[in-house]
């Protein structure tokens, strides 16, 4: 290995030093979607690909392109890629790890003179974070003609302008979105690999510097459950007559963590949380049983079948926790995502990269679930980082991140599989 | 039983009709305690006991006493009583059936000329409701001396007006309070019974008029309960690595409902509430692992040793789950009110004039609590009510409220036991 071309980390330190400094507001990370701060990121990110001698392209929607060229320039391309949008008070990791992995990777195959078959893009996504807009994967979605034409109108969170009107204003045109063109071909499209920093404890816990991504997870949530039952007399109502809302509540959700239990010990990929729970603050009371309750129950898994039999599962208890409570316990509709499996060539052949193999779920969802979509093979490596995401404190070790990018560039290298 | 003197029920529907029209504003019953409200329902009962031609007094802090003399007047009396308050938005029965009773069973026997061997007194008493001084039991309570004084600074949830303030504004003298001085002696008190709507669904799913109260159910409260996890992402974190205040609490109150079911099995008189439940709407979110919760657990029981017991399991199972799920689980201290047992013989006395005698507890704290504290012997008969009460909608039944009057009177003939 000793000869190989190795990530240029000196670089990535520099980018990821010039990121921080242009997007740090108090002690967090701004990079608003297709605001300044975004723009900033994109700025950095287009100096550095010039000076290590990269080809650059902006899309029509403000998605960046930095492209070592192939010897055949017609051949399907590959894409190193991830978003350059952070949310509100986030870190400098979630995103910017996976394009400046990509430009320290192609940097050290320009360097080593290496000749490409086909072109080795590293793409800076715009718009992947939903916080601003209320929609996910704007850069991505819209660039592959999946975005519903729809979240033109939705506005900014903080400023309230739309996202029509705030992509004109950057000089970028909602004409693709509104009419769902694709901007690129999924056929010219050979891989989409994505870097990204894990935004759960595993790898802290497990002490791996890296790991490969096995899938996305993907999502049903009931995101307006309700169980409505009787507000009466803590004291004076025997258990045999209540309506009891948060009695009820509880049963249903200890059974579903029984169910969550049985799945796991079946070997399912499962996560099951509910994150919001409440009786109402103007009707409840510390004497009183309470007549309701609101919550979420959010499922996740790798498998669209283990998501749909939850689910089924949820709804059946509920009707039977309702009738053995004398309570109405609805679960209301589902938001659903669908999971997306990453590619298993590029699995086993990342995998084959890393001196401790590991294979793990990403719960949260990634660019890279887009590209699945469309029949792109993608895959992604997760690398390891302290306090979860989405937060100041996010913490990647440089010597995580070169773990990391050593296996892309050994990939790269690996082309045709 | 043709000759016995009946109560006079005319007078009773007459005294409910004038209260309903003197304290409803909108759809609910005010009878605010110490305000306009409670004083016009004093005002309305002396007329009516003036009528009937009773004694009438009123002591330092307001309770009104109307009483038909006994032939020895300085034996012990014998009291029958409940509170002529109401919550805010509340209805006609809660309190004013018990003097209502009182008021038409000493009508009946002056009616049918009965000279009693004791004084017979029915006592309208003050400010039993804590809605209005975040203070139960002011009026029984203060008569007997067992009033904290702090609680004269407490200000009205209304107005904002100190009780002390308030009582010298309607005439009464806080300086009984102040020095915890008693108004009358439990020794001279040969028994206090207390008629009262029940609270609960019993009698109506029973189809039950009346019921005899076995004990006031005392009450060992955590108020504020509160499960500290971490905040993190619902699909990056595996179950093994979460803090999950919400999956913790449930797993706590679905622990207790079996304590519950057990110790019901057991025969043990018990029940156990979560009212008030809730992740923080600050920090929470649909796609969270919830860092945090509060919730109230409320153990109410006939048997203090049960109370003590169940408290105990709680604090065991939060430590035990807290440490399950790697959060921290406190239930804080417990507010206590110690149960308070009725007399058996009056209890046993009450059954046999009941047709079709049922005894129950009584989950909601009343003034007979307070006389059974200081020894005197108190018994209580419960009236089917439906729809709870401490709402616009309690509906007693004139003849339900026959059916327990009725007991009451023969129990009073029946003395000495």
């Amino acid at each position: 290995m000793s000869g190989a071309p190795q990530p240029d980390l000196d670089l990535a330190a520099a980018v990821f030093e010039a990121l921080a400094r242009a997007t740090r507001h108090g002690r967090g990370i701004v990079r608003d979607s297709y605001g300044a701060g975004e723009q900033a990121a994109h700025d950095i990110l287009r100096t550095a690909a010039s000076g290590v001698g990269l080809e650059i392209a902006v899309d029509a929607i403000g998605n960046l392109f930095m492209t070592l060229p192939g010897c055949d320039r017609s051949a399907p391309r590959i894409i190193m890629g991830s978003h350059l949008d952070s949310v509100p008070q986030g870190g400098n990791y979630d995103g910017a790890a996976g394009v400046v992995a990509g430009l320290s990777a192609l940097s050290a195959l320009r360097r080593a003179g290496v000749a490409p078959k086909c072109d080795l893009s590293v793409m800076g996504i715009r718009a992947e974070e939903s916080a601003w807009f209320d929609v996910a994967y704007v850069g991505s979605a819209g660039a592959l003609g999946l975005l519903d034409p729809a979240c033109l109108s939705v506005p900014r969170s903080d400023n309230g302008q739309s996202l029509e009107s705030t992509l004109a204003q950057r000089g970028f045109d909602p004409q693709p979105i509104r009419t769902r063109r694709r901007l690129m071909d999924p056929a010219g499209i050979r891989a989409y690999l994505e870097l990204h920093i894990e935004q759960g404890p595993t790898l802290v816990a497990r002490g791996l510097p890296a790991a490969v991504v096995s899938g996305i997870r993907g999502c049903k949530r009931f995101r307006n459950a309700r169980c409505s039952g009787e507000y009466a007399h803590s004291g004076a109502v025997a258990r045999a007559y209540r309506h009891d809302a948060v009695a009820a509540t509880v049963a249903l959700l200890h059974h579903m963590e029984a169910v969550w239990l049985e799945q796991e010990a079946a070997g399912a990929d499962l996560v099951l949380t509910s994150g919001e729970l409440y009786t109402d603050p103007a009707l409840h009371g510390p004497s009183k049983i309470a007549g309701e309750t609101r919550f979420v129950l959010d499922i996740r898994s790798l498998s669209d079948t283990t998501m749909e039999a939850v689910a089924a599962e949820a709804r059946a208890a509920a009707a039977r926790v309702g009738a053995a409570y004398r309570v109405r316990l609805e679960l209301g509709t589902a938001t659903d995502s669908p999971a997306a499996i990453m590619d298993e060539r590029l699995r086993s052949a990342l995998m084959r990269q890393l001196a401790r193999p590991f294979e793990m779920a990403s719960g949260a969802g990634h660019d890279a679930a887009v590209f699945a979509k469309v029949g792109v093979p993608s895959a992604m490596i997760f690398v390891r980082n302290e306090n979860g995401s989405h937060n100041a404190d996010e913490a990647m070790a440089l010597e995580d991140f070169a773990v990391g990018t050593r296996a892309l560039l050994g990939l790269l290298q690996e082309f045709p599989l």
